[in-house]
């Protein structure tokens, strides 16, 4: 008889972004006039950089030709765009990364579910509350978790993050393996500075466990004081794996490119406590399970590092962080705590009441919609979280209803 | 301590195209006037249809513009995509597969890789010898096998297959769960029959198991007796997955796009013996873990559907047939037993000797590379792969320069 992973019924249905469109349905049909303005995603909206539009026709040409055809890539991506990478992304900035340990892919939400297979599944997973869900569901899909009880899965260490941290996790006071760690952090905008980093590095270190850094938002960093990767902070390469993303850097979320980067040096441990390569077991999942990002995508990816893409992709991200920092600044300006919308895209707003009333009261009296922080976790009860990922006239508009509405 | 997936030890390495690389090498070094011809990987060499470039193009011109962006898509795929699929694919053909059963990925790699995930690791799988080796590891990953001992995985169940019954598996004689099966199929290049097929729908049905059903190639059938989807088959909805892919069918290896087809009705067991959807399983994965196809890409693989895109791609098929049948021709002129080159883009040759030293025999005597068969498996013994993926002239001058040596 076929069984089923029964892991996979211990799972939550989130309900998050279908209770918010249906929120949404029923205010827009009790008022066909209200012209809602959504700040709630977390997707991009304005059009792909020049620079690798141009790259993207080219890289297609040379497929409609057969001189120029190109079959099978390497599944771990072109050297033309690895070496970009390391040299663009790491070299520049003194981390110590090759391109050979760089594997590109078709995003980050793949590689930071894929990632987890390389464990054992009795280890103990440490996990930020709240939290981009990912990194909860995959553990859970693999055994990694008991029951669904009181908002939260058995088996694993929740992190708790409060605004008297500045929403920034503290080290766990128990011995935890695979600790997944997400800066500037989705959902709450929240920003680690080197020495902040270097800590959880050390703790590593001590506790024989490894770190997973999502980094996909490492473009909206301006602080030339704060780390861009978390191999800028001595000891990393030994025990950190981390994950980065074209989505956001150059609005890559309809387009599909990413990467991660895994050091040689990086180890786990297998039964005997002997370390092993993780560079070697993920080259190893990435070459049996994935089969390599399109080329002209890879060709796009690229541009990114041309002069020209980095001076539209730059161009980009002061776009989306002109909006935070108006976001913010009249956020602040009514009298809200909250994080983020600085060196990132999101803000998370305490809203000193329950989250979803407050999402319907910007709903129903300012058009605009925001995501209710308890969908990230427990701890994103009043809370909500604001993109910026918006055009400025509409963030302008949608902030100008908010101050009308609240004041 | 962060420790290892202990399974991924037991995974022996593939020395198959690292070990034909170095004897190439080793033949061009000693022969630098060598033309070698290859004739071993299955990849295509022909550009990309015009109707799928144009179509790619333009939708690159649909993210160069803010009004018509795309960010994150359907992860499920565009319904423009899923319908055209749905329509052509199966609904013409008296399959009843509708939009929503069908997952757009960037991958038959991918998903026949990923979809055991969806099943618990202690069930019964059965594999064809020789295979695809991505059906192989992944279990191998999972924790379905034992130790490699003797060219084989303990634990699993080996469906050979021999030249006495046309390199086809015969059922079972034993219970199992999980059934892997490609037609047209890689490496052999045999086909199935719809009375074939209805028996191991019957046999999954009997015995509560599920079939996997890798159709890849079914772009190669021009016989129309042979059914080219197992929705073909009565019955199959219930007990079969199916994958399929553009990367044969559209020359679409570089530009990665396939789907998988899980049926509404398409069931397996929890522990308690009750049925669960393995559609509703499938999704949670899919959305989990992947975030859609590149929209651009989409738009190239739903040119596939327009009657120049049909036009075209049944001519590049006619193409690579057409080399098959050459090759085909002169092997069985030359006196070999095999199989395949009808209806499929592989041969699979009986040697009659040791297949590396018939493999080192083209190599030197013709310049022709092709696969020995033992890297599929143990049956492959005495066996090499010859692939029709490369150009009319190529497969010409290889076939007679193996003519020469042979006679």
């Amino acid at each position: 008889m076929i069984r089923i992973n029964e892991n996979y019924r211990k799972l939550q249905s989130s309900y998050l972004f279908s209770e918010i469109a249906k929120r949404v349905a029923a205010h827009q049909e009790a008022h066909p006039e209200a012209d809602i303005i959504k700040l709630g995603i977390g997707d991009v909206t304005c059009p792909l950089p020049p620079a690798c539009v141009k790259a993207f026709h080219e890289g297609i040409e040379a497929l409609a030709d057969e001189t120029t055809f190109k079959g099978y890539g390497p599944e771990q991506g072109y050297p033309f765009l690895r070496d970009a990478i390391a040299a663009h992304d790491f070299q520049s900035r003194n981390a110590d990364i090759s391109s050979d340990e760089i594997f590109i892919s078709d995003g980050a939400k793949c590689d930071t579910g894929n990632i987890q297979e390389l464990f054992a599944t009795d280890i103990k997973v440490a996990i930020p509350d709240p939290v981009y869900p990912v990194y909860l569901d995959t553990n859970v899909m693999a055994g990694r978790s008991g029951a669904f009880r009181e908002g939260r899965y058995g088996g694993l260490v929740y992190m708790e993050c409060h605004a008297d941290q500045g929403y920034l996790p503290a080290l766990p006071s128990e011995p935890v393996d695979l600790i997944y760690l997400c800066f500037p952090n989705n959902p709450t905008g929240a920003v680690i500075s080197a020495a902040g980093l270097k800590e959880w590095v050390d703790f590593a270190k001590d506790n024989k466990a490894l770190i997973l850094f999502d980094a996909a938002y490492e473009a909206f960093i301006r602080d030339a004081q704060l780390p861009r990767s978390i191999y800028e902070i001595e000891g990393a390469r030994e025990v950190a794996i981390e994950f980065r993303s074209f989505s956001k850097t150059a609005g890559f979320t309809g387009t599909r490119c990413a990467y991660t980067v895994v050091p040689k040096s990086c180890r786990a441990f297998d039964a005997s406590g002997s370390p092993q390569k993780l560079h070697d077991l993920w080259n190893r999942r990435h070459t049996t399970k994935f089969n390599g990002v399109s080329y002209p995508v890879q060709c796009a990816a690229a541009a990114v590092y041309s002069p020209e893409g980095q001076d539209q992709t730059r161009e980009l991200i002061d776009y989306y962080l002109n909006n935070a920092a108006i976001i913010r600044k009249e956020m602040l300006g009514l009298g809200f705590q909250l994080a983020g919308g600085e060196n990132a895209p999101y803000l998370w707003i305490n809203t000193g009441q329950d989250a979803w009333a407050f999402f319907d009261r910007l709903l129903t009296q300012a058009g605009v919609v925001t995501t209710p922080g308890p969908g990230f976790g427990r701890c994103g009860e009043g809370h909500i979280r604001i993109s910026a990922f918006n055009s400025l006239e509409k963030v302008k508009a949608a902030m100008q209803r908010i101050k009308t509405a609240l004041h």
